[in-house]
């Protein structure tokens, strides 16, 4: 069974790209919208780079590893994604992350605090992060939580089904945790920017 | 934890809506585009005819509970989609569905199979279809392979930290299965048109 | 990280052991005591059978591919199993199953049709069948549902941890659905029948 | 759908026993022989000490809270533990710990980190937590892993069928991990020992 596809990514970077469906419910944490800009630590394949070039106004893609930012730039350039203003920024965060993010996201763990340490400082209105490792996913939770920008912990597990002597047997992608919150929550957002961002359906 | 919020959806229908998590996932399956015809068979809470709403050119969302479909309506209303193309129908499909669609999503089995006979017969591009109960997952993943339509078969789970004594217990949600493919797969669709709904990155 | 051990399989084969957790769920439905005669339907690797005949105080093994059971035969010599009553009979079920049964297993979904009605026919006790396949699940509830002796549907899934760059990565096994259910269910079993197969903790 | 029973709990301990499957996966990790001294932290509900009374020559079960400790006796009276020697002690462990452990389980993570080094000063052979917190999981793993005893770590889910029009609906359990190690791994134990504990078929 072919699976339905989502975006090309021709090129390839070593630790390989956040999972198709990871993707989607990170994107949908993020709710991002033309008005926001959108900084991602650790870019790698650009998967969401990408997905968040055709949804942000502003897109800046911060990664330490020049050859992975490489291989971004390439992914990027093989879709299509109208004339979104991105910024590939070859710098190992917190150096380098611009003061106006409205959304981050950490696609992995190095230097995590000091990056949510800036996030609070410079109010970021949504941060996701995913990890995969179990003493990370403790740790990253704690970090949110000792900022007080713990908003959700998620674990999201997804399984594949393919074809076995006829019938579907499934193939199980690795459990990932979603830490998500964000510093303005706080900050008195009123009706308006509530609407913007979205208002719970819980 | 207050969870990190999408859409709003202020009234109730019974049978409660797809969780966000499984929506995001369907969304990216659908890969909903200005382009689209998007038809939803069962909109129920209208959870999904909302996010569809800002995605496709046109939406046609069928209902066959009045009282459904006016929650469908009322939550729609609520939320902002912009001037969204959407067309509200009490029908139990296959009645009522239209011949051009684009992308199909059932959000519950009545009738699937005869669904799925309509979808192949007006080609339709993408079908996407959650199920929650094995039988019905068993016999709709047949259904899908009968035709000649089957891409993709998942499960998918989330579960939900909240606070306990100090730290992050899961609450999980219940397993979802997610059955995709499409009548239009082999109909010689060109580079551009495998560009415009994405194509793979497996 | 070693995995904490169980059993010694030395010999392999093709189709993989029950994995050591969906093994010891298994086990704790049928419940085996030094009273019963267990019987298993594809012994294969042997690894039930080894755990079984520990427990159970008579075991009738049936696997229809004989190089499977003699690696069954082999692995059943590399374990200590005390002094148990095990046969090894190569023959494909029904053909060659007991008629006294007390409790049943199904590593495998070939014929259990005609496997079910033979425990339905023989007033097995107790009857736990693990499937891999979603389709091939949804029908062996049917025909447990069918056969009127269905009590339990579950599906378990485990992840296992390796370390990677210091903390703990997962790497999950496929989820197994476990069917289980008995034809003495209603025979009026006393009280002391019903202690002996154990008595409810929900 | 009546799930399939195996140990009698008429008493009930507010914090509800180990999940069934829990705990014959607990269980199978512990390996208990006639020949072991098992002990227990946090016996609460009762469950996995009656389980472990069947199997181990000897149980010790420490429980910090009378009430529960009760619940306990009255759990294990109320199932056939044959002439099991089990010594229920009152204690917040680890007060009360004796020091010729064979095989000791956490039921909870109270000072768990001085249970461990009371476990590796006293060479118990096979230690099993299990912990539902994330961030509790992590440092549990640290813990173990810091003091040289880390042999596995897993994580389990169960989900439970239930009938919904005429179909099986899934219930999900929360997902336990499962930390587990052992003093006495590297104490060159002789191939003799190695069988009685039963060894790998990773």
């Amino acid at each position: 069974m072919p699976r339905i596809p989502s975006i090309r990514l021709p090129h390839d970077a070593k630790a390989g790209p956040t999972k198709p469906e990871v993707r989607a419910v990170t994107l949908s944490k993020l709710g991002l919208t033309p008005a926001d800009h959108f900084v991602e630590v650790g870019s790698c394949t650009g998967a969401v780079t990408i997905e968040a070039a055709r949804r942000a106004g502003r897109v800046t893609a911060l990664e330490r590893k020049p050859e992975r930012l490489e291989v971004t730039r390439k992914n990027l350039a093989a879709n299509d994604v109208g004339d979104a203003d991105v910024e590939l920024v070859a710098a190992e965060a917190p150096e380098g992350l611009p003061d106006d993010a409205d959304a981050l996201f950490l696609g992995g763990s190095r230097n995590f605090e000091a990056v949510l340490d800036h996030a609070v400082e410079t109010d970021v209105d949504r941060v996701v992060m995913n990890v995969s490792r179990l003493e990370v996913a403790g740790r990253a939770v704690e970090a949110f939580r000792d900022r007080g920008i713990l908003d959700e912990v998620a674990q999201f597990q997804a399984s594949h089904g393919y074809e076995l002597a006829g019938a579907t047997s499934f193939d199980s992608d690795n459990p990932v945790y979603l830490v998500a919150g964000g510093a303005g929550d706080d900050e008195g957002s009123g009706d308006e920017d509530a609407e913007a961002s979205g208002v719970s359906d819980a």
